[in-house]
């Protein structure tokens, strides 16, 4: 359940703005605030498999969505990379052997990388 | 117009597959091989007036999708700042200071990206 939050809740981010308001509110219900069905059925007033209905219609939407244009995979891979990257400096500024001058080049490098994940 | 080919060509990689086939044909027609409007509407059969509202409509859903998810300058701020990076290392592996070890972690760095430009 905990790896499908974090895939639906990347797939929300990047095409959640595609689903109508009633669609969001629901993932948004069942995903960030945890509601359960039954919570939300009340909530809205509409019955428990109403709920359901609703955010697998909508769940099917951001998969295809992602099927079409692959982009949370593509973003994960420079994610990746650039933690990777973040890594390489981090390792190179802690040894004393760094230079003065390259040690200022790594610290810009990490400024933009902390920007990036801002 | 260049400026502007260059805007449409990172929509269209990005929210192309959305399209339909016969609008992604235009498209492509149009902004990668350079077909004149009256050269699309002769292959296609159609009148000319028919290819330019297709090709406003295409490029229409385009900027809508960009306008509700801004991907795709969400990824040129990413590839910008991956290209700073770039330069930084160029930069510390051409000073002859730069110790062994640490070159070498460059170059890990330098490979990541260069995979990631791939």
């Amino acid at each position: 359940m905990f790896e499908k939050i974090i895939a639906m809740s990347l797939l929300y981010d990047f095409y959640g703005q595609l689903l109508t308001i009633k669609q969001q509110e629901i993932l948004e219900m069942y995903y960030n605030d945890n509601y359960t069905l039954a919570e939300i059925a009340k909530e809205l007033g509409v019955s428990r498999q109403a709920v359901y209905d609703s955010i697998k219609k909508a769940e099917k939407i951001l998969f295809d969505y992602e099927d079409k244009l692959g982009l949370t995979t593509k973003f994960q891979e420079t994610n990746e990379a650039i933690g990777k990257i973040n890594k390489f400096i981090e390792q190179a500024l802690s040894e004393p052997a760094t230079d003065t001058s390259l040690r200022k080049e790594l610290m810009e490098i990490k400024a933009i990388i902390d920007k990036l994940n801002d």
